[in-house]
Parts: structure tokens; sequence; C-alpha cells
């Protein structure tokens, strides 16, 4: 058995996902080889993100306001609204900078397969907010998956009496890849997707 | 980018080995979802390790007295040393309950090839405790390996002036292991070290 203070953070350490035992071992015996204030910062940045962290009350990001600096960006296009599954995707966006209307941020995606229905997803705060600001285009940004389809069509089925076009970004062969590692369905997508050589 | 809280505590994760980018924002997102008390023991427990925990000023394992409770006890086997490249090997021979002499961990093994020599895993020390205690048998607990055998190797010359037996765990097929996927040098050494059907 380690020491009291070892095994305590070993244990805690493994309450963050996909963190298990030895990794949990190798990383707590790794911070008594950081600086003191390398560890000051750790534990400071932990409490943190748990105080002053949280999702925004409009689009669900990640803020540290009530309203996060996009929604509440006058600048941002208000008529076009993508609609991402994960905080990350937001970030990944906003790096890129392709995107200049707002983002709406769900919780996952739905998945009969693993028992996600609508509820669990949070949709109906993204109902409330296109009934309520009634952009002109929603675009759907999900990976490219059964999850993501379904997804997307149950999205298009509750809009069907607003006029609003629901779009959603292009699956396909990645631009660089090489054509042996793609898979079958990306492949099958690509194909059918075929667009005319202009 | 994030908010500044957020990405300070992406970074600072990336500060524990093997923890990159991905998996830092996938364990600082975790962070929000934890309870307060369980961010509150996370941080603590980091704080603590570096507070309290460091080597054993006689065996380097971990430790949070100035003196681990595996040299202090009187009841174990000074006779008997056994060398490990790392403290975690010391807690994994205690949980085992197999071994009830002293232990003495290296800072690694000597890796010529690597550029680690004698004095980066801090053999001396090793070499100080035995010619003062002067056990009558030194184990070594090394992983089967060229730097194991390289250590073990210059560990026995080392002492060679002294009357102590040296010998080193047997390697070979682990017990309950499937034949197909023991490596060709696993096989090689338990064909040169069989040993005779009594």
């Amino acid at each position: 058995m380690y020491p009291a203070d070892l095994e305590n953070l070993i244990e805690s350490l493994q309450f963050f996902p996909g963190i298990g035992r030895k990794t949990a071992e190798r990383m707590a015996f790794s911070v008594m080889n950081m600086s003191d204030e390398r560890v000051e910062l750790l534990a400071s940045s932990i409490e943190n993100v748990k105080k002053n962290i949280h999702l925004c009350s409009i689009c669900n990001s990640f803020t540290d306001s009530k309203i996060c600096n996009i929604c509440s960006n006058e600048l941002r296009d208000n008529t076009i609204l993508c609609v991402v599954e994960d905080p990350r995707s937001v970030f990944l966006f906003e790096s890129l900078g392709l995107f200049k209307g707002k983002y709406h941020v769900l919780k996952g995606l739905i998945s009969p397969a693993m028992g996600i229905n609508p509820e669990d997803i949070e949709l109906e705060k993204l109902v409330d907010r296109v009934r309520e600001v009634q952009p002109k285009e929603i675009i759907l940004a999900f990976r490219p998956s059964i999850e993501g389809e379904t997804t997307a069509l149950y999205i298009k089925r509750i809009f069907s009496d607003l006029d609003i076009k629901i779009s959603k970004i292009a699956s396909g062969v990645p631009i660089g890849a090489d054509m042996e590692y793609i898979d079958a369905m990306t492949l099958e997508r690509a194909l059918r997707d075929r667009k005319n050589v202009e």
C-alpha cells in the first residue's frame, strides 16, 4: 500500500475519464517531480475551472460569464445557426475562423441503440431558441455517423413547419487522405454525393 | 480559444507524462461535472503529495516519513536485500506479500544506448548501504531486458570483493501464457534456463 497521500491522489485521478490505475499511478508519481509553482498552478486551475466555468445559458458552450462571448457579440450573424454535438466543436470552428454566425451546442447526439433520446441531449432548448430567433439557416455540424444522421433527420422534422433552410456539413474523403485507408462507409457516401466537375 | 481558466487547466494537465492536448481537454471538461467535494479532494491530494511524499532516505522508496515503514521495521530481514528499478516494484512485491527482507530502489537501469550511466541511477547509494549493512544476499528484481542485464552485471562486479550471494529473479514464459504470444527472446531465455523435471 502506498503512503496515504499518494494513494488518495491515485484514487482521485481515476475519476478523470479514461484514466486507469496504472496511468493514475504514473501521473501521481510525476507530481513529486513538478516544481512547487507548477503544482500550485495545477491545483488552483482545477478549482478555478469548477468555480468559474459553466455552460452558456443561450448556446451551451463553455464560458466564464453568464452568456458566452459569441452569443453576446452583436457583430455575429444571428440569421445562421451552427448546431454541434459538443462544445469542442465550437472552439474548433472558431480556431479556423470559418464561420461568422452563432452556435448551439447539443449534449450529444440521439442514439436509439444507446437509449439516448431527444430530451437527453436537451433538444428543446434548441427548439425554443430557433422559434424565438427564427434564423434563416441551420447548419448541422455533427460527426458523420448513424447518430448524426438520426439527430439531423429529427431536427429537420421538428422545424418542418418553419421556413428555415436546414443543411449539414459535407462528408466524404478528407483532403490529402490516402485512398486505401478510407473506410467503406465513407467511400460509399463520397460516391453517392459525387459532384459535377465544373 | 477556451475561457482562460479552462485553457490554464488544459495546459497544466499536459505537464503530466503521457497526457497530450486532446486528453487534457477531455480531462478538463470532466472537472465541470465532478462534485465540489471531488474537486476539492483532487486539488488537495495533488498539493499533499507534493508537500508530504518524498523518497525514503535509506531505500529511495516513496514515504511520508524520513524513513519508510519497511526500512524502519525491525522485524524485516536485514540480511537479504531486494534491488528494484522503480518504487512501484516495492509496492507490487509488498502487495503480494512474498518477500520479508528489505528493498533498495535504483533510479532506473543502466543503459549505455540511452546514455544512462551508473551515477545517473544513484548506484553509489546502494554501494554505501551494502558495504555498511553487509547483507548475505542481494536479489536483483529488474525487468528482463538488456538494461536489466547490464545493471545486474555491473552490480555483480562492484561487490565481487564481498562475500555476498547476488541472485536475480527468474525470467521465462509467464504462468498461464499462451505459447504463441511469447516473444522470441523470452522463449530463447526459457529454453536456455530450462530446469530438470523433478
